[in-house]
């Protein structure tokens, strides 16, 4: 099937409109219309091929909104005119430990992820959510349960799960002391879900300028880390802190406020950090840990708990001819908290 | 009351004789003749400032091991004639969340360690193991089972518990994929205990040379570090890893080792590592921690152990004069595992 897509052509040029076949429907396809994508700054990355494994054209696009317009027969879960989604995972292996725990995401033979992955069942290259049409298998679509606002539901299926998947790692609940370093897309969702399990959120902040950004998506205190009296205050006083922060960058002014046997987890860059030195480590007994992404069940959890919960990204919606401007926005982190894609606007 | 030891005066001098002051008995206090001491690295950094603390002179030593010769009116756990021991840890606040729970080298308020600590009741600076007698509080005299050779037990006290605590707050049990990094003092232990605990334990080396060695001591295998198909027929493959490599080094070979949740715990080395990328912690949620000696049940209930099941550390006896020798020979790695003073010699 032909779908109307925009892509990058190289690592330099901008977003351009492009024809895309996507698969015919297998038995337990689903095809889907995108109405909505959310603009994530993996997409951005991959277009620039800052990781140094994109082959051209790409489509990106990996917080999908959209409705069933059809399926194969073997179909079970889902019918045409459902409201449905699809996240950072089309495919995976179905058999290791890890996807029979709902942990594809971790998938022992490498989970295929939405756009830039070899698909497994053609070899071909997979493509994004930005485009009219997306063909994906049952098991990795995912409800849109109501309650959940479509235009704004998106960046739940990236952002959103991967720092809920953190917080349920490690056990984040009432009372429990949480720390968010970055304040943007994967940021201001890490502090609206800790704020919503009931957590004590703490946005660190080079600067006092995000104060009311901060409490107004729930946190309850913003910790300068630029003052060296507060940070100093602040010692031992986190159980676990979400890092989002996408680019290289200095951990060690973070490990001194996790408390004993507390984490400080990355989510957000993928690469070398600045020198970290293992006296606070070792002294601390402290952890450094990572987290991708989340598995399908965790996914719909988080989709289920956004909707029962009122918890919504912060949005602003965009055209699809205004994503070159919004990828220049958000490498200039220019955007509260996440662009989103109108796709009837494609 | 008086007592020879053995003592730094700058971080370029050897030791040399010294005469010490011990303080008066209080009433929980247990006056020890000391033995045997084991030969730490940390010795050695302290007498070279290594660490930029060090107040001179300094008599260094914290795996001890002795025999009471007296005590205050309030002791009831010890009397004279008992075989004792003492760690790296001397005294500590013992009101905190963390000394209630028996982690007293996790104190809030600055556990007082063997030697170049000060004093809580004094504000001396602490002196160690390399001398006759030592006065501790009884809460940290620990009681040398039956069944532990004296001679031996010494480095119990620093490598051993260093190296057990791990073990212990990660679970190993029967049947847990161990790694062991470095194969000195620490490592050496790590082998022993964990193989006593039933795990599968493999030292990790740069070369072949060790193997022999490694299987003595009761490693299952031995994987060569520089050979990149065993690294990478060995990925995700160990739930814990004890990186007991006393310098600056680098982590990044190990950590794709670990199995996804599984950590990497660093025991050796305080201060900067060499470069650490997040790509293998975040894509496999690695975790990165580090971990200080241990309690003083932890430890009572290692020296419970080793005595159980025979495992001691493997030493080589030197006298008190042959101490700067030790050291040179400590810094080459040219020591099988541990040097023991005989404080007879003193």
């Amino acid at each position: 099937m032909k779908t109307k897509a925009y892509a990058a052509h190289s690592h330099t040029s901008p977003m351009t409109p492009y024809e895309l076949d996507r698969r015919n429907l297998l038995a337990n396809d689903v095809a889907i219309e995108i109405l909505y994508c959310g603009v994530c700054h993996s997409d951005l990355h991959t277009v620039r091929n800052d990781w140094g494994e994109t082959e051209y054209p790409i489509v990106p696009g990996h917080e999908i909104i959209g409705r069933v317009t059809g399926h194969g027969p073997d179909v079970t879960k889902y019918q045409t005119g459902d409201l449905v989604a699809v996240g950072c995972l089309v495919d995976s292996c179905m058999e290791c430990d890890q996807c029979q725990k709902g942990e594809e995401q971790l998938c022992r033979h490498e989970v295929t992820e939405t756009y830039a992955s070899p698909d497994r069942l053609t070899g071909a290259i997979t493509q994004g959510g930005y485009s009219k049409h997306i063909v994906v298998r049952e098991e990795f679509v995912l409800r849109v349960p109501e309650g959940l606002d479509i235009a704004k539901a998106g960046p739940l299926l990236c952002a959103g799960i991967t720092t809920w998947s953190p917080l349920r790692t490690w056990g984040v609940t009432t009372g429990s002391r949480v720390g968010v370093v970055g304040l943007g897309g994967l940021g201001h969702m890490a502090v609206k879900l800790a704020a919503a399990l009931g957590a004590h959120v703490t946005v660190i902040s080079r600067s006092d300028s995000k104060r009311d950004d901060a409490m107004a998506l729930g946190a309850d205190a913003l910790l300068v880390s630029t003052d060296a009296d507060a940070m100093d205050a602040a010692a031992d006083s986190f159980d676990l802190i979400i890092d989002t922060v996408p680019v290289k960058h200095d951990i060690m002014p973070y490990v001194p406020l996790l408390d004993i046997d507390a984490t400080l987890v990355l989510v957000g860059q993928l690469g070398p950090l600045e020198t970290v030195d293992t006296m606070p480590i070792v002294a601390g007994r402290r952890r450094i840990s990572g987290s991708p992404m989340g598995g399908i069940r965790e996914t719909q959890a988080l989709l289920d708990f956004c909707a029962a919960n009122n918890v919504h990204p912060d949005v602003e919606m965009i055209r699809m001819d205004q994503i070159n401007e919004a990828f220049e926005r958000l490498e200039k982190a220019d955007v509260r908290y996440r662009f989103v894609i109108d796709m009837a606007t494609l």
